[in-house]
């Protein structure tokens, strides 16, 4: 990238340059210092806010406080590429083919959606400067632990009193067809590790043993076969998996004294991580005691139900939306978490991006095309909002 | 050991020279040799049944094909020593205490157990020759995979017109007290391994895959809970334990797509492998149906239930055990397999040995006086059985 704007940003090239910034999680890669340079050169002000090893960017243009900010959330991190011999192209080559598709890691899950805001975001300010503000909230750690990247973006701009109106993260949001699909909740999810403690013993005297393993079964038939709810106005029926069930014992004249398994929870707002807890806990201590066994339970919450009511917000995007594609696109909550469960804390916050094909996989690409109206959808978001 | 024979074995003895001899399953160890050296000493006809890497030794006195045979069978291989480190005496010292103790892997399983009945067969044929047979049929791969030991002896002697008329299985059988109980049949074993294949997905999308974990928790808890029967006039009731169920998916948010688990089932003679197979085929059948999931199941059968009914057999050992111990010997079919479920194919067999206690555990001994008296009841019983 040219340290003098072009007249226009080309957010393909621009997506095509930053999958040449190998910025797996948690390494930053270049893509941040990309777009740093790119944003102040478009009269951003840029911050670095790193933590814990991981980098994260913060930008705004305008007035500091302006109570029309309008703000845009997303990363430049990717998961790693797997087996990189069994990619058609090299997976950080952001290569452009004959019909017009980028290749690599990062192509749809997010540089470009990443790119088609900064993109949108330098053009539209300097072509008609809004009376407001826009924020770029851009982090190094949404594929990995999420602990210290908008996480940590958040944390600084309350200690900073920065401050975003409302929101638009830019995840691919779409299955299938481009503008199909705006998210504007998500469910909650959280994980229950299960150790179930008996008596070891051998299994030609059952009796002076105490399984643990019948109770795990029942207690994990009861979970799994358990209707959490009929779905609500704006979100699908809650579900729980049971992801694993483990006990490692080899011989078949043993009786195993321990064995483990962890369920897996979305969830919509019938419900908390908390009601969930207290549910999941009363079916082991009911099990533990038919059982006489002892079921110990670890809990990993990663976000609660969470949803922005149809209104403005959503609104403004889906006008955008089908004005540039001729779509009308669905307000869903469905899908797993996203970096929109942290901000919901601070401000009205939805989810709009491409088609999430070939996101986590081998040959992600995706049609330079799709990143350009992306950046048109975004473009006219921010006018919208701004008049 | 002498050459020459002393006037009388003495069984206490003989069992640490056996102890010395390291023979952890398939190792002879000098176990054998040992013991062919005496028998034919003694004025037994000794040959070597080897057969796939393991050794076994046929010894008779008396006619062969005599109608009154009298059989003992035994295993002098032993299982590993486990932490050598943790032994208060080196596990293959046979060293007697100041107690009188005799310590060392084999102590109870049973070196001990086939000491006295060579000690006793060699004196009461000696002493007092019958009019009729006596068969040793001692092997070297009890606590192995058991396919070339007593299976090896027993084809050799239906090959060679060999036969036991009754048979006694010198494997240790009394709980706590010596004398208190005869073993007349045992529970059949088997093992089914279950398999259950789903479709693997993500765990925000479970309507697009198919978890397998459901599915086997339920089957597991069916099986489970199933009575069996309520025991027979001789065994105690079926029990089935699951023994492990394992998955190995360490991603909360992959719903895997197999699971596997493992049931043990000691079985009385309500049932065979055979009608228990059906059973379990059609659980599974039943439950992959319910699920829409693949459950496939492979099974490996250790023995049927089988019984001696009680009569003549075990009433001369029953008598034997009384007088010698003023003990009243219950006659039970509990615990693991043990050769017996071989040769009862052959002819009429029960069990009776010492004390159970510290099998297969580090300092593993047994008192000298009880292999003494183990020796005594041999010896009475082929008194008996022979007048
Ligand atoms: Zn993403
Ligand atoms: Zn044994």
């Amino acid at each position: 990238m040219p340290k003098d704007l072009p007249p226009h940003i080309d957010a393909a090239d621009l997506t095509a340059h930053l999958i040449r910034c190998p910025s797996v999680t948690p390494e930053e890669g270049g893509a941040l210092v990309l777009l740093q340079e790119l944003l102040e050169a478009g009269g951003f002000r840029c911050t670095r806010v790193d933590r814990g090893g991981v980098s994260n960017l913060f930008a705004r243009w305008g007035d500091k406080g302006h109570e029309r900010t309008f703000g845009f959330n997303g990363h430049t991190d990717v998961v790693p590429v797997g087996d990189a011999d069994a990619w058609t192209k090299p997976p950080f080559s952001g290569e452009l083919d004959a019909d017009g598709v980028i290749w690599g890691r990062g192509a749809t899950d997010m540089k470009s959606g990443v790119a088609a805001f900064v993109a949108a975001a330098i053009d539209f300010v300097r072509e008609t400067p809004p009376e407001g503000a826009v924020i770029l909230a851009i982090t190094g750690d949404e594929e990995g632990e999420s602990i210290d990247g908008t996480t940590a973006l958040l944390d600084w701009m309350d200690d900073n009193n920065e401050k975003m109106s409302v929101c638009l993260v830019g995840e691919p949001t779409c299955p299938d067809r481009m503008g199909e699909m705006i998210k504007i909740g998500r469910r909650g999810a959280m994980t229950a590790h299960f150790t179930v403690t008996g008596v070891q013993g051998h299994s030609a005297y059952p009796h002076r043993a105490n399984n643990p393993l019948p109770a795990l079964a029942r207690l994990m038939d009861r979970l799994a076969s358990h209707e959490l709810d009929q779905g609500t106005e704006h979100f699908d029926p809650s579900t729980l998996a049971i992801v694993t069930i483990d006990t490692g014992n080899p011989a078949s004249n043993v009786i195993p004294a321990k064995t483990r398994a962890s369920v897996n929870i979305r969830f919509n707002d019938t419900h908390t991580s908390a009601s969930l807890t207290n549910w999941l806990r009363a079916e082991a201590d009911k099990v533990a005691a038919e059982f006489g066994v002892t079921i110990d339970m670890g809990l990993k919450i990663s976000g609660e139900a969470f949803l922005t009511p149809p209104g403005e917000l959503s609104d403004l995007v889906s006008k955008a939306v089908q004005t540039e594609t001729n779509v009308t696109p669905t307000l869903s909550t469905t899908g797993g978490t996203s970096d929109a469960r942290f901000v919901k804390n601070h401000c009205p916050v939805v989810e709009f991006g491409l088609v999430g094909h070939f996101m986590h996989q081998v040959d992600e690409r995706v049609p330079a095309a799709q990143v350009h109206q992306l950046k048109s959808i975004y473009t006219r978001i921010l006018r919208d909002y701004f008049t």
